[in-house]
């Protein structure tokens, strides 16, 4: 058994003064109110850099340094937290996750691969590296490093004055919610929101194992893993996983920028949609939180 | 003479719970380190809609309601305030001032009043209304109401621990500095930032008086007022004012996008590009902040 706290605990050490604290406020948007989390504002516009710095400190990365395959936000992640620490970099990204992602990941500090393709053919690309330079493939979301990694973002908001019964976390892969639920572990209820297009943890627990699921839709190009991870799934026993529609994610990031001049990408907006939509109701005198988890939308605003 | 503090204090009794309290931050962008207030998360996205909502609280609004001429952000402030206390409003906006502003105008529960012609067309307008009605005019920064309500941002900021030295505040019309020095009252360093193609309040400390001055720039439809207020100009006597070029603002601007995922406008990112061009230099071990003010951006980047 993993001891989650004690590897979130010596994570969030190994991060201190590399990823940064993102605010936390109270907002009131679509008649709702919740606290927030801006963790769209870390390194390179998703939680993505804790797991990624979590990973490479913990690590005795090769003189070949790090390769990941990534549909944009993993692969920008590693490819900073790489040139922070003064490792080479290769991020093998499909010419489908558009120019906006891929401009970040230039940006990054990584080498980066534009593959033809999806992303299987780039995580072929990024594995036939891995085994002709020896460096170090990094996952994802399922990978302790990675899941201890995402998990500080909760015991950063808790010691920022989180109040909330419930947090709203937007699943793809598994790996933010993971490290929460490891963080929390009951203290706080998780609810889990996925795109309808999208729903790997909710085949999931209807399956009673991780399967593969078709995805689509506006979020998949970062909530769109087809399985969810075995260490999340682990973990999300008994948790609640709601669905929401394309349109409520479209809706909910539009309301989040009209009403609180906040611009996430349509997965960074999944959570808030849970509660904007229905798809969530809270009961009467419950305290909602909704974690805000990326903001690198296509196309970028400022080349648009 | 007014007691500044005795008026914020007031201020922000009054406005408790109508505006949002905005979320701080430590940033690192543009190589440079410092505070962040995020004040363009204001409800209409700037930090006018606190002395709107000051001086309607104070006042004894008349059946007929209020009026304001602006811009643009001054105007969404006035009708948000309005709508939410239920007063009617109406906002004359030149139509020069931009699709975006107009549609933040037209979504506060104002009527709207598009003005062929510039910013004095529209006041006109809204002298006009005011003569026939009886509504009472909201002025944009030249009164105590509104100074005295900007002020609870700096205020606000000192209660969420704010540890800078030095504070930079971009100027237009001078009402947010105006509040800021009027609460700090020289208990840190405040330095006003200008857009060097709207000067006001550089010309008038030059010129020992008020001046008018040409505007313009990219920047010109928040900080495009065309002389200081006389109220912030009592205050800032011994202020420096640093000038910043269009180029540095709109750097500042993507920098700030492109390294912490906020998308404000031109004036939302004037203060930033002071420290980022240089035409603020710190002193070695100075902590200095930055007020993030604005972020009514044309396009708007979900019509664009």
């Amino acid at each position: 058994m993993t001891d989650w706290q004690a590897e979130i605990e010596a994570a969030a050490a190994r991060v201190d003064g590399h990823v940064r604290r993102t605010p936390v406020c109270t907002l009131d948007v679509g008649g709702h109110r919740f606290e927030a989390k801006l963790e769209h504002m870390q390194h390179t516009g998703s939680f993505k850099a804790r797991g990624a710095f979590n990973t490479l400190l913990a690590a005795d990365v090769p003189a070949g340094g790090v390769v990941a395959a990534s549909g944009g936000n993993h692969g920008a992640a590693v490819g900073y937290a790489a040139a922070a620490l003064g490792h080479p970099a290769h991020v093998f990204v499909p010419e489908i996750a558009g120019a906006a992602k891929i401009a970040v990941i230039e940006r990054s500090g990584a080498t980066c691969h534009v593959v033809p393709g999806v992303y299987a053919d780039a995580l072929a690309a990024a594995r036939a590296h891995e085994a002709a330079t020896g460096a170090m493939q990094v996952h994802a979301y399922d990978a302790v490093p990675t899941l201890a990694g995402q998990g500080t973002c909760l015991r950063e908001w808790e010691r920022q004055g989180l109040e909330a019964d419930t947090v709203l976390i937007a699943v793809g892969g598994g790996g933010l919610i993971g490290g929460a639920l490891g963080w929390l572990a009951g203290r706080r209820k998780v609810v889990a929101v996925e795109p309808r297009r999208a729903p790997t943890l909710h085949a999931a627990l209807e399956a009673g194992a991780p399967v593969d699921v078709e995805v689509g839709g506006v979020a998949a190009n970062a909530l769109g893993a087809s399985r969810i991870g075995t260490l999340c799934f682990g973990l999300a026993r008994g948790v609640r996983s709601v669905l929401v529609e394309d349109d409520a994610i479209i809706h909910a990031r539009r309301a989040l920028w009209q009403e609180a001049r906040q611009l996430v990408e349509p997965a960074g907006a999944a959570a808030l949609a849970a509660l904007l939509s229905g798809a969530y109701v809270p009961e009467p005198g419950e305290r909602v939180a909704v974690l805000l988890c990326g903001a690198n939308p296509e196309p970028d605003p400022l080349d648009a």
